[in-house]
Parts: C-alpha cells; structure tokens; sequence
C-alpha cells in the first residue's frame, strides 16, 4: 500500500520529468525523487538523450545521504547498458533502501528486469503508483516500446459545419491566435511531423517549431536549445521539386516516396523510398522506418487524403480537432476524404478525451474507442 | 441599491417564473414574491394565459399582509386591461409599498408605464436587479415586443467533421438519446417548429413534443398539460400531400406557401400565403405573420437549404448544433448551404454562449456576433 507521503513524492517526480518534455528524445521524460526519514534529499530529471537519467541527477544530489533513502522514480530503473550505465547498478551502489516506480519498463523484452535486479540486491520495490500519470508522460515512447511504431496524433482544424477552406483555398485564418500557438507546442514535443505533397504544393508551409509562438512555453526551453522535429513529407510519386521552405529552413527533412526523384536535393533532406500499398506510398511501413528511427511521438498536419489514410488504416492514436465559430457552407473544401459508408455503424469509432475553448476556438482531443493498433 | 436580502427574493422569483417555462405563452414568464419585515408572505408566477398573472397569485396568499410589503417581480407589472385587469392596480389596491422589477417592459410602448402607475400611488419603485436573468425567462417574448418577430432557434446535428447523413440518405442515429431528448426539451418551450418541406418528404417527421423524451423535464409537466408547438412547413411551391405523420398528429399545423395547394388538407392545417423574395417564400414575411399570431420562441428543425436560407438572411438569434464523436468523410451529406464566400471576413460573425457535453455529444449554443434584427 502506497501512503500519502509516497503520493506527494511521487507526484513531484512526476513534475520533474515534465522538464524534459522537449528535449529527451528519443528517450523517455523520467523523473526521480529520493526521500530519507521524510526529507527530500535529492531531486533529478533526465533531460537530453546521452547525459545522466533522473536517478543519477538525485543520487549525485543526494550524496551519502542517499545511503537508507527511498527513491521514487516514475518509469523502472533500467537494467542494461545503453548510452550511459544502468540504473538500477548505480541504485544498489548508492545504498538506497527502496525504490517506488510509478511503471514498469513498457519494453515487454526487459520489463521487470531492473525491480528485479534491484530486489536481488536486497533493495525493498514496489511499482504502480501515479501510472496514469507517468504513461501520460511517454504516449510516444511506451507506444513505440510495445508496437515498434511511433503514437501518431492528427492534427485537424475546421469551421463549425467541416470546412477547412473557402471554395478558392483561401483559409488564413480559420482559427484563432491561440489555437495556432497550440499546434506550436504539440509540434515542439513532437519527434516528428508528417504532412503530404498536396499540403506543400498548395501552401508551401515551413512545418518547423518557432520559439516565439510557443506562447506561455516559451518560458519552458531557451530559443537555442529547442529542438526542430523531423519534418517528413508523404511524396508517393516523388512529385517535390526545390526550392521548398521547409527544405530551406534548419532542421532534418525525410521525403518519403516509393519512386526515386529526379531532381537533387539539399544534404539535409534525405528521400526514404518505401513499398506502395494498391497505389500509394504505405503509411504502415513509414511509421515502421520511424519506429526503427527511435520517433516516438509524430504530429499529423495534412490535407483530407493523407488524413483520411491514417483514420481508414487505423494508424492513428489521437485526434487534436481545432473548431472555430465559423459557419463556411457547402462550398467550403471538407476536413476528411474517407470511403463512402453505407451504415452509420461502418463510421470509425471515437471518443472525446478532452474539450476545452482554446481563444475563441474549441479543441477536442478524440481517441479511437477501440485501439485498433 | 440593491441588497443580498433583495437579490434572494429575486432570485426566489425567476425560480418561480420558470414553473411557466412551458406554459405561459403567448404570455411571459413572470414570478412574484411579497416579503414583509424580512418574512415571505406570498408567492406566485404566471402559468397559463387567461389565468392569474403572478402578482395575483402572490396577493392572493399574501391576504392582508400584503399591505406594507415589498413585491419582487421579474417583469414591470403591467398597466393594461389584457385578458386580465393590470396588476400594478392590484398592488395599489392591496397596498404595497415597494414594487421592485427585474426588468422593464420590453414592449417600446408601453415600458416603464407599469412603475410610472406605481410611483403616482405612492408606492417606491425600482428596476434592474438581476435583469440577464430575468431576460433570459423571456427572450421570445423580449424579442417580440422589440421587433415584432418571434426569437429564432435553429437546430442542427451533425459529426465532427459536418456531416448530417450518409451519402444514401442514413442518418439514424448521428447523436444518442441524450441529445435528442434535449431537442425534446427545446420544442416544449417553443411556441412553433419549423421545418421544411424537403425535411417533410424526406423522412415524414412528427415534429412534436413526447412527454416519455422530454427526460429529466417530465417531472415538469404532466402529460395531459403538455402543449404541443404550432408545426410550421416551409412548402413555398405547395408540393406537400397527405397523408403526412405531422398532420395526422394532435396539434395545429400551418403550411406556408408562396402558392396554393390543390389538394384539401383536414381542418388542423392551415395554408398561409406569404409573398415571395426572389423564388422562394419570403422567410421575413413568414415570421412577421408568426409574431403578428404572438410566436414568442420558434425551433427550427430543417436541411441544410432552409437552415442556410435563415442564417444569409440574418433571420435567428440562436445556433444549437449537436456534434457527436464521429467522422462521416467527404461523401456524407454537408451541414448549410450559404453562398460561395471568397474571403474569410465574409464569414457570418458567430460567438459561443455555451459549450457542454450531453451523454456522448456536445451542444454548442451560438449567437451572432452582431445582431443583424
């Protein structure tokens, strides 16, 4: 049983593990708090991949006082070798008493491993507390960890009645301020984005993450330290031809397309050709090269078509839905080009997560009522 | 100035006006209550036309300690012979000695005429103390006096991404039970439904109020008591025949039409002619005639032409849409037909009065953002 005082520390690693929201990856956000007769006597958050995980920022803060302490840690210490040392070795070495995780390891090959490496050395464990919490910290990373592919999140903005656009393609702007400096910050704790070739002929768009429209994020991370997603793009047929603003702009750039391109392209943009699925590059087999990549959370931000791809191939974990209070009528272009139904019941099958005026617009969050990956 | 004793009362007589909400019409909804040295000594509100209007009923229990008392009221009394003497004569007669109003009379005409009797007997007056809420007792009635036109609701359902029916015409159902018992519960209060006759051939509705669907508002009303709406058809070039659901139904139907019918309908249908604007029949004149025959709340319950016909024409003060948690794609049938806008600006301006989840859905209640009447 997990007392009060075990929900307090826990809830403050939590809070710690936050901090890396932007910059972990591809590593999970862990936090880790280390207690000795009810006093915190180390604090640590793991925030950029190559450098210390959160227990060894609290052990080093900690010192010899961590010798009898518990340390309350929101993901399973880990057991292995990886870019630094593991763990739960530097856990036993340090003398601590008990360890608290919120979660087990989601990686089903070694979950459990580092409790029981740390029980072997007599260290007193227990896992559970605040998962909730803690998962909510790694969709991405859990997601990858048990599917091999990255949580996709599609990003969908609307009028009241569908339209995504006037009958001319003039849509500036269908949302608020607020709203757009929201798609910022889920950008910006993206690994990855994706958009299609209609998006990048059409609009021309820079797809990248702009520190001074991060709104009240801006205070979470210095300009120089964000980090820019990798910007992919759905180009089955090869269709791009340079110059593109998102070619041009810093930052990695894949061009995903299942025929080779003719033309030559920056260093920073790479061409992945990948398998055709009837006649269109496919989706599953992309996410699964990303996957391999280590891309644990990507943003969606495309036209009806590739949209509609993801939500008819099921390949989709959430769904972020900007709608204004506009009404835009039959003329206006629709938000999603999906198969001709016959049956209500055929509809793919939602549900609303969280509502909440964002500005003068409204933002759903909507997951697939049954996880169909 | 008003004090908290003061707005308690009040706040006792909008609870009282409301037991009217279904009832009064054409009447206002109006709740009265007498206090006398801090004590309640009579209470009342107006429930049916023709019967005692709601100071009556609180002199009536007040009996002799109404002499001295201070009468709240959520509408000025009036000073009219109507289908009942005035009742500012009634307080003077009873012998108030304080007449506090949540509001003035919105009749242009006539307001303020009620306190001004009032003041000439030596009674005290005071006005405005909470008026929104009195306000919102009475927006048909309101509107009415102010423009000669009922108030103007229009319903629309629709998923996510503005679909209102399958491209084959299914449509059952895009919102659960809980939405649609709400529809039940915005048709009792009104004093007209109107629909259109593409609504009418397609699925032959009731278009009534169910005492079983009206949900937690069946403790409201009895089933005998309930009123039904008067059904108005939008048939501008008379294509209607029976048999219909709607006419075979108890209540009064109007057909509105721009020509005559040949067909002969039973004795609960009445055709109005109304006159056209371009080929259609002039909405405008349609709702003068309802507010000329003391339409105070109209619910409309159309397709996406009659619908967007309202909107362009800047003829409704309120939007509710039901969105439920689905995604019917780009063949699905749109949501309002509105002219071919080519420049956001042109949009029509809407606000959000309110935002909740009901059962699965989400209402949204919408306003203009500036009213064009």
């Amino acid at each position: 049983m997990f007392t009060p005082e075990d929900a307090r520390h826990m809830a403050r690693a939590v809070a710690l593990a936050e901090r890396g929201l932007l910059t972990t990856r591809p590593n999970p956000r862990v936090g880790c708090v280390l207690v000795k007769d009810g006093v915190v006597v180390g604090e640590g958050a793991h925030l950029k991949a190559g450098e210390p995980h959160a227990e060894v920022h609290a052990l080093r803060a900690a010192k010899e006082q961590a010798r009898g302490a518990t340390a309350y840690v929101t993901l399973e210490p880990c057991s292995h070798f990886g870019r630094t040392p593991p763990c739960s070795q530097a856990l036993i070495e340090a003398g601590v008493a008990k360890v608290i995780a919120a979660m087990v390891d989601p990686n089903p090959k070694v979950s459990g491993r580092g409790l029981a490496m740390l029980e072997q050395a007599g260290i007193a464990t227990a896992s559970g507390l605040m998962e909730a919490e803690a998962e909510a910290l790694n969709p991405g990373f859990i997601h990858r960890m048990k599917t091999g592919l990255p949580y996709v999140r599609l990003k969908l903005a609307a009028s009241l009645d569908g339209g995504t656009a006037l009958a001319n393609g003039e849509s500036k702007w269908i949302t608020g301020p607020q709203a757009r400096q929201d798609v910022q910050r889920w950008r910006a704790r993206s690994d990855a984005l994706i958009t299609g070739a209609d998006t990048v002929l059409a609009d021309n768009p820079s797809m990248n993450v702009r520190h001074g429209e991060l709104g009240h994020w801006q205070s979470r991370i210095d300009a120089e330290r964000l980090l820019q997603p990798l910007r992919v793009v759905v180009d089955g047929q090869a269709r791009l031809r340079p110059p593109l603003k998102l070619v041009e702009l810093p930052g990695p750039v894949l061009l995903a397309s299942h025929t080779p391109y003719t033309t030559a392209w920056p260093e920073s943009v790479e061409n992945w050709q990948g398998p055709k699925q009837g006649d269109k590059l496919d989706l599953h087999a992309l996410l699964a090269e990303l996957g391999q990549r280590e891309i644990n959370e990507v943003w969606v931000e495309a036209g009806p078509n590739l949209c509609g791809a993801f939500i008819q191939q099921g390949l989709w974990q959430e769904l972020i839905l900007y709608q204004a209070p506009k009404l835009m009528g039959h003329h206006a272009r629709g938000l999603l080009a999906l198969p001709e139904y016959e049956q209500m019941n055929q509809l793919p099958e939602i549900e609303v997560i969280d509502l909440r005026r964002i500005g003068n617009d409204v933002r759903w969050v909507l997951k697939p009522l049954e996880r169909s990956n």
